[in-house]
């Protein structure tokens, strides 16, 4: 195949660690200038492409482009944008197939979740029934741990490791104060439709009785009686109570716990809420017990200073891996993390059809819930323990992680239609 | 002095690094056993002494001791309790004292903040009063960083760092999702009447332009017209704005931000809100921008896995230093931290009445407030910077960081009578 440039775009929520898949995939390519000339990447992920926002990424140092590795967030900007289906109208895959034959590139790199490995597929399709010649592969990402065929999500470990260090601290902190002070302790995670970050705040015990009590999944319907048993009887029992919860708990009817309780503001609008508040005031009304809550947010997802070193090892890995896959003559595939061994923990790189993981959601299977539906079984430990393995601490000057920001130069545009 | 026992306790909100403090101040003493005898530590604080209740900390390993200097919460337990005035009703100095007496103690050191530092005092002059010789030494502590005469407060420089650095990683993330997604991100931190932990969130700014944009602080009182301007300009400029906001931020005629949504839920109740909701549902409602918000709680003040270097060692000094004033036969006293230079950093120990120190709030100074309300000064930035510095990474195992649990095995009861 004669030489071509490369596309390269990050999708959806950022984590901790999706710019050491883009490291993987720059540096890889650099190394095989002989037969991929430039990374264009995308900014604001596939918008880049459609609007011919490309950020030459040759401009960059290989310093800059090392430091990606430990830099969260999406250094070239991400996006949420779902494209049409080219059944329905194909006018935005023309649009991108102008633009990559405008820009001479003919390697696809699209670094995002579900509906990103849906529409590399769909590029993938487009472009051969098009005749144009392309390589598109998938990368990875996402915070939720919810895509099938690989064994866990870039992305994920790093969440799942803020998640088990922050319950943990918090815990001993509760634990210190409990008896004159906050009994119930209520945090916030995400998680919408799968469970798995809630469910790794349980790598923070380390004994029986140990925090989180109790955790709260998607997965599970939550039933307020039962809940507040737990409460009242962890409580009795060692003072106080951790509780996490998923921000997509619900009831058995589908009600997310953070609509139920239909608080209006002065003004008459539906209280923004979230779920720990809900949760805890619930506590408050029915127990009468002291309570403090946190909602993570995007601190989880961005905290690169608590990286899996095992997540940021994989992140990379995965990103070099596209570039090989798409070297070797690949095409409508994803590299996807296989694991060979819970312990010692050993995985390798796979391969999965991008059509088998497109809108596909993982959610956390039964055997991985405990009994009572509020904590995980030791299989589910078996699991998630590796992936939060490692210490990948960034370099910090003067107390603060030094992380990059790129020059993110764009090449100048070629096409004389706007999009 | 013949060779008496010490009284140790931890007292209000526990910190990254109060324990620190309580490692200097038993691996100390341990080095003086032809003075010091055993260190009885109040099992959740002065209640401790109260109860009877005497933690025998020479029933732990030096390894154990060791690990508290790694190790966040309140080791020993805590508590939030003031005790009355002996003036009001002395009869739980008469007990104070009938338990000291009991032990052989004669080394009081009570670890905490402002209050803490006004009961220290207390028991020092009821002690004199009664004519029992007794070496009364405060040790600072408070995240809040609003004890007056130390340049600083242990807890405070860990906080500030957690803060910093969550506010820079959670601005790259909005960054890079803005074109499409989140356009204001609100971050609510501690700080009821002083707003030091609010303005340590500025140290994140690296260039001009860099989050957080506003920082809302109880020191200037709040007007919505100028923020929402201020907001909105921001995110024309930038793309997003990142709003730090402390949990006491009010209005001029004093009401709290958290409680002026006037919101109830379901059953009647007051919202139990928070700030960062509040200011986020305002973003909303008059500028109709797409909004995140976190709320920190507890886990900024337990973060000791990103902990400030210097906060550590300072804590550990503190600790010391208390042990070596008692030694020296000083009373009433507090040991502080004394800044001799910004930049280096070069600090020493001194030495603060406690008459002085006790129930005096140290607010942020005007001069360390910009202009507009929403900022620091480069002086106040002079101020924090060296604060954060250095990293004191604890010890991972299998991912986690390895936090000390003692024994905290108790001394028998020497009183026939209960508290």
């Amino acid at each position: 195949m004669p030489k071509a440039n490369a596309f390269y775009a990050q999708s959806g929520g950022v984590t901790a660690v999706i710019n050491a898949s883009a490291c993987g995939v720059i540096q890889t390519a650099r190394e095989h200038r002989d037969q991929i000339g430039k990374v264009l990447v995308g900014h604001n992920g596939i918008l880049g492409a459609l609007n011919e926002e490309l950020i030459d990424s040759s401009k960059e140092t290989q310093r800059a482009i090392g430091g990606l590795r430990s830099t969260p967030g999406g250094a070239f900007g991400s996006c949420r944008y779902k494209l049409k289906s080219p059944e329905d109208d194909p006018r935005e895959f023309h649009r991108l197939l102008d633009v990559f034959k405008a820009h001479n590139i003919r390697y696809f790199f699209y670094n995002g979740g579900g509906d990103s490995q849906d529409t590399a597929n769909k590029v993938s399709q487009f472009s051969r029934k098009m005749k144009y010649p392309m390589q598109c592969i998938g990368i990875p990402k996402t915070v939720d741990n919810d895509l099938p065929l690989t064994d866990c999500c870039p992305g994920f470990g790093s969440v799942a490791k803020y998640v088990a260090v922050s319950t943990k601290e918090a815990a001993l902190d509760v634990a210190s104060m409990c008896a004159t002070s906050t009994k119930v302790f209520v945090l916030e995670v995400m998680g919408r439709h799968a469970g798995w970050i809630a469910a790794a705040s349980a790598l923070a015990q380390q004994d029986a009785g140990d925090a989180p009590h109790i955790i709260l999944l998607p997965e599970v319907p939550f039933r307020q009686r039962e809940f507040l048993a737990k409460v009242k009887s962890t409580v009795k029992q060692r003072g106080y109570c951790v509780v996490v919860v998923s921000e997509g708990a619900r009831y058995a009817n589908g009600q997310f716990l953070g609509e139920a309780g239909g608080a209006k503001d002065a003004f008459g609008h539906a209280q923004l809420g979230g779920v720990a508040p809900t949760i805890a005031q619930m506590v408050k009304d029915k127990l009468g017990m002291k309570f403090h809550w946190a909602v993570a947010d995007y601190l989880q997802r961005a905290a690169r200073h608590i990286a899996s070193a095992t997540d940021v090892e994989q992140a990379y890995a995965l990103g070099r891996a596209a570039v090989e896959f798409a070297l070797d003559g690949k095409t409508a595939v994803m590299p996807t993390i296989v694991r060979t061994s819970d312990s010692p923990y050993r995985w390798k790189i796979g391969e999965a059809k991008l059509s088998r993981v497109a809108n596909v959601e993982k959610f956390m299977p039964k055997s991985f819930i405990s009994k009572d539906g509020f904590g995980i079984t030791p299989r589910a430990r078996r699991y998630l323990a590796p992936l939060i393995e490692g210490e990948d601490h960034p370099r910090y000057e003067r107390g603060m992680p030094v992380y990059v920001s790129l020059k993110n130069q764009q090449v100048p545009k070629k096409l004389a239609v706007k999009w």
